[in-house]
């Protein structure tokens, strides 16, 4: 059965991006130091059309990210192009022209927009009717594969506190932010229950992995 | 040299302790699920006088947090007794007559207090003249061992931010608490860097020691 299944960076003191995001700063101030551990390794490097790069106990982890993964789900903030209406001359993503994603990809947002079908076989999807819809859509497309659902802590939020994720990876590094976006905020009661699976000790970055617990 | 060590257990969503600490419960509502993964331990029940129990990744972590240990620094609040002036019937601690640290433990407060000996060589010094003073006699009777600092948040809080504590090793629960004393702030700026140097996957909790990272 498809599965939706998380993978974020969370500093130390829990944030996933830094304090005054912006469009020049979309991970916010310092928010861009998260990703550290990710940008030397091969396994990025390809993703995004460059070669060479590190091998290390992070490559499963980056692999993994997009690896069987046959939809993804993100929120309007980590596709970007600013709040609001989308205007005439709307954002196509930080990605250009053949992004990362190759699979359709679904943005939660408040404002209806035609699909946006870019190189590569990555089609954006605008979801203008709420999160179980959107899974709804990510899952019929994705088959027998699994969902992966992108940032930003909103988004991961609000399908943890709906019960609709079945795993998330943290991978939390040694940065400690002062402020921003926490990641595990606004999550209501009862609060979801986790089970640690595994963790795994990589160069400045720990990764674990958590299933959702089943209900006692 | 003589090494500041904090060991202390974090919710995946940050907390040292749950929300409303009260001397009915000392880590707040919640606030001993925190510990789970130490309670079944062999390490720790010989240490608290009990025998049997289990063997695990963890063990040595337990075993860490008072081994080659010379004096150990806490906060007020985890030695006990609620806020304010001592009284005339003081709080003699939560560990009874043979409290498990054998070694010199200073206090943090802003009370003075005749040192309290208790069996086994525990004796509980009361330092009312701040956080390097309590550093600087940990050290001294310490010798060539390390000292360990306890908690709670406020306490870590203080030597981190000051650049005192050389090494911190957090034990991340896979806890949502929603609530209560965050470890990680109140670190004002310069933020303090660290350095990751293990983590290690135990039934229920990561362990990840992190180190201070010298001055750029």
């Amino acid at each position: 059965m498809s599965r939706l299944k998380a993978t974020i960076t969370m500093s130390l003191d829990g944030f996933v991006a830094g304090p005054e995001q912006s469009e020049k700063d979309p991970l916010g101030i310092g928010g861009e130091r998260l990703h550290e551990w990710m940008v030397p390794l091969k396994a990025f490097r390809e993703g995004h059309g460059e070669q060479g790069g590190e091998v290390n106990a992070s490559t499963p982890i980056v692999e993994g990210i997009l690896g069987n993964m046959g939809a993804t789900i993100m929120g309007r903030n980590m596709f970007g192009g600013g709040p609001g209406p989308w205007g005439d001359d709307p954002w196509k993503g930080y990605w250009g022209d053949d992004p990362p994603y190759h699979h359709p990809v679904f943005v939660l947002t408040r404002y209806p927009r035609e699909p946006l079908e870019m190189a590569g076989g990555t089609t954006f999807h605008f979801v203008a009717d709420g999160i179980e819809s959107a899974l709804e859509q990510a899952k019929a497309v994705a088959g027998v594969q699994d969902v992966s659902l992108g940032g930003g802590a909103s988004t991961v939020q609000q399908y943890l506190a709906a019960g609709l994720l079945d795993e998330i990876l943290v991978s939390v590094v040694p940065i400690l932010l002062g402020g921003g976006a926490r990641l595990f905020d606004n999550l209501g009661e009862p609060k979801p229950r986790l089970r640690q699976t595994q963790a795994i000790d990589a160069p400045g970055v720990t990764h674990i992995r958590y299933v959702r617990e089943a209900e006692a």
